[in-house]
């Protein structure tokens, strides 16, 4: 008997499925630039070098890609501003919004548990 | 002027930095197949084959990585069971739990969200 039949099938058992469109999204959204994309973007709309001076250590080609890959997912809305020379802003959808909204949850408690962590590791590292 | 003066320093904010503890944290704990092994674990204790046959396309050397870096982490418990054979269970510590239960906001969201990302995607691919 495999775990899948002794939990209760629901909308969170279909990204534990290879060929589910769930796990996709979830690969996309879990990605670890997409995540910090996102709640780099939830106070407000930033532009290209805005992000990338935010998020430390992220290549300009990655950050296009993620931008791209969370524009096409209907997450990012990218808008071309009209001045001379263009500017190209970035901001969240109502779908990004939401999404970002679970992962700054998520955020959130690792800076509060960060000191707890910290110290199971200590403790793991000194019992070996 | 940077983004980071604009925003104001709080918690949340330092998993932008590369150096901060939180980013390492974070990094760990949202990797994809950590994600997937602490939501596995969320309605109880699992043996090993039991994650493995759960969690399609993850291969036991990759398992058994994660495990050990969520139980450094002290987000999992390692039990072994006195019987013969000895069997190995894991579990989510308290810590554990509350990691996944953002993490599960998070998929339950994905999950009621992905008709509405694919179309976003089937517009995007149609417009190109």
């Amino acid at each position: 008997m495999t775990v899948s039949s002794q939990v209760d099938a629901d909308s969170e058992n279909s990204v534990f499925r290879r060929d589910c469109p769930s796990r996709d999204i979830f690969e996309h959204l879990t990605g670890r630039w997409s995540l910090l994309v996102l709640a780099a973007l939830r106070p407000g709309s930033r532009r290209f070098h805005q992000l990338r001076d935010r998020i430390e250590g992220i290549s300009e080609k990655m950050l296009s890609q993620t931008l791209r890959t969370l524009e096409r997912d209907g997450l990012v809305e990218r808008t071309v501003l009209p001045v001379r020379p263009p500017q190209v802003s970035y901001a969240l959808t109502r779908l990004g919004e939401e999404a970002a909204r679970h992962l700054c949850g998520l955020i959130s408690w690792i800076g509060a548990s960060a000191p707890e962590i910290r110290t199971a590791r200590e403790s793991w590292d000194n019992s070996r």
